[in-house]
């Protein structure tokens, strides 16, 4: 039984873990694989220390086989494979009476708020529990909470059959909405600087645009009949992501912001006026967005696998990090937890 | 016959008007009273000088009465009692074709890019005639056009019957958008620093704030139990507005987006993405807008007159616009370009 510890001053540290019984309404799970969050980059670079309790144990995308339960859990049972929605909301503040329970005003975040999956065990709420179907390798499984968000942005930005999408920011969570945008029959363009992902875009059938050597305008409008593109996503959180993604929606079109901007951008609400533009921010996801995730995932049309940088077993996290923080090189990093899980042997050369 | 031409450089001079004979499809409007518009006002300090042509008549809020139609007129008769909705989309780029004209990529703003009715005479294109209400007195009329916007305001924000709305700043189009949203069932709170302005909302009978004195994030959960304002209208086009707007609305509450900002404003991103806000650009008006506007005009509920701190010979126009740049002491000052027009003694005490 083992867990790696984030012990602040981008410091992780291999150690045993405490064992965790289920309490009432708790499920205890052996993990299979969990995935390194941007998140909880976030955290390893210290910028998330008044969050989190230090020693925390981070990770929140995994999956794994539920080893045993506590008193009157009936939603699975020993043996099952599953995944976690980890979110814990309040049920009481204003935005839980409202049906938002996802953005409650007290919102614990399991593997923030909480201890996460980067563990042998993970002991946690039976009602953030989600069965699997049997055919989805653990590996892919681990993918299911960034498919999750990317499912939520995709509702949240009504993006319907046919429409032209833009995607600014192809890491993973970028990579993630273009796959489901276009699985929902949209037209997807993406906009990144990196080439290791133009590559990797490019290989998944993606049309890609560099910003610094192409005017993305230009293009969403030749490719739009000078509409403009009906739905724009911004997943880079950066001023320049906030400039471009007012330039290209026609009258009317969406902008979902997806990044999470540490300082507030300049955004041209002029154009918001001009072309009565509409931004909507998208955080999580709820329970539809995560079952959807999990029947996506299940089609396997999704190529998922491509995502999947590498697979490194627990011990080697800090290597995980430290590609993670690469710049850019780095899509989806998983962590065996259970180094007997079974997988499909992901592709290590997207 | 006479017209005001603005000739630039804060330069406004009366003279005679050229007679237009309506055309096919036209219709020429004997102009009752006419509205200083904060547009006009823009045209006036020079900062659209690369818009107009000049010498230019301004003026597009406006009551009147029919004088003569052209060929193939059939909506409206000689006698009639109109008012004009100013706008003249193209009917061919893909904002018409999505059913968007009223923001055209090329559309043509009467008294702007046409001249307006800053004169005795107004020709223009008969399918922007509307015929007025018998009931409604001319001078009331004349805030149709900036009552239409704030009944676009006010769809586009999706106000329902019960919801907590926040206006920030109270001036003609902000004290519209408060009466419209309250007639709409909303309770209104209106944020305001010009004394002048207070005391007339306060008349009106809405709750005020003044930001430089109240914590309005506060007084807003306070009146929401906590949960913030359903709908904000941010009309101030300023910094510290853009500042406020994301600090009161629930979780999924929405902003729109009424100020014209001249330069892009820092804004926090992040709370859009934290509480899944929404903001909503709205421009102008639709012809349901328009519709509504005359209907509540004509029902005499909301107190129209009080915003109507004046009304001006047409020859004293340049009064007019220097009361308009006094410091937000004046709200709506109208001119009357018919000296024998009909009207109501206007409140000039408001």
């Amino acid at each position: 039984m083992q867990a790696v510890y984030y012990e602040g001053n981008k410091t992780m540290t291999a150690g045993a873990a405490q064992e965790v019984k289920p309490g009432p309404g708790e499920v205890r799970i052996r993990v299979a694989f969990a995935g390194i969050c941007g998140t909880d980059l976030h955290i390893y670079l210290g910028h998330m220390d008044q969050r989190v309790k230090l020693p925390q144990i981070m990770g929140h995308e995994m999956s794994g086989i539920v080893e045993n339960v506590g008193e009157g859990v009936e939603n699975v049972k020993p043996g099952d494979r599953v995944t976690v929605m980890p979110l814990h909301p309040c049920g009481e503040c204003p935005a839980c009476g409202a049906g938002h329970g996802h953005i409650c005003h007290k919102l614990k975040f399991l593997g923030i708020e909480t201890p996460g999956a980067f563990q042998t065990f993970w002991t946690v709420p039976a009602f953030t529990v989600l069965k699997l179907p049997g055919q989805l390798p653990l590996d892919l499984a681990a993918m299911i909470e960034p498919l999750a968000v990317a499912c939520h942005d995709v509702r949240m930005g009504e993006v319907a059959p046919g429409e032209y999408a833009v995607v600014i920011g192809g890491g993973p969570i970028g990579a993630l909405i273009a796959l489901v945008a276009r699985a929902r029959g949209a037209r997807v363009l993406v906009s990144e600087i990196n080439p290791h992902r133009l590559e990797l875009l490019e290989k998944l059938g993606f049309e890609t645009v560099t910003p610094l050597e192409t005017d993305v305008a230009q293009l969403v409008n030749e490719r739009t009949g000078n509409a403009g593109a009906d739905v724009v996503f911004e997943v880079t959180s950066s001023q320049s992501g906030a400039e471009l993604m007012t330039k290209l929606p026609r009258t009317r079109g969406r902008i979902v912001v997806v990044g999470i901007f540490g300082k507030p951008p300049a955004v041209d609400l002029h154009r918001f006026f001009w072309r009565e533009l509409r931004l909507l921010g998208a955080r999580v996801y709820e329970r539809e967005d995560f079952s959807r995730a999990i029947e996506l995932a299940a089609e396997g049309t999704l190529p998922l696998q491509a995502l999947i940088t590498d697979v490194l077993p627990l011990d080697r996290v800090e290597e995980g990090f430290r590609l993670m923080t690469g710049g850019g090189n780095a899509m989806k990093i998983l962590l065996r937890c259970d180094p007997q899980a079974e997988a499909e042997q992901p592709n290590l050369q997207p």
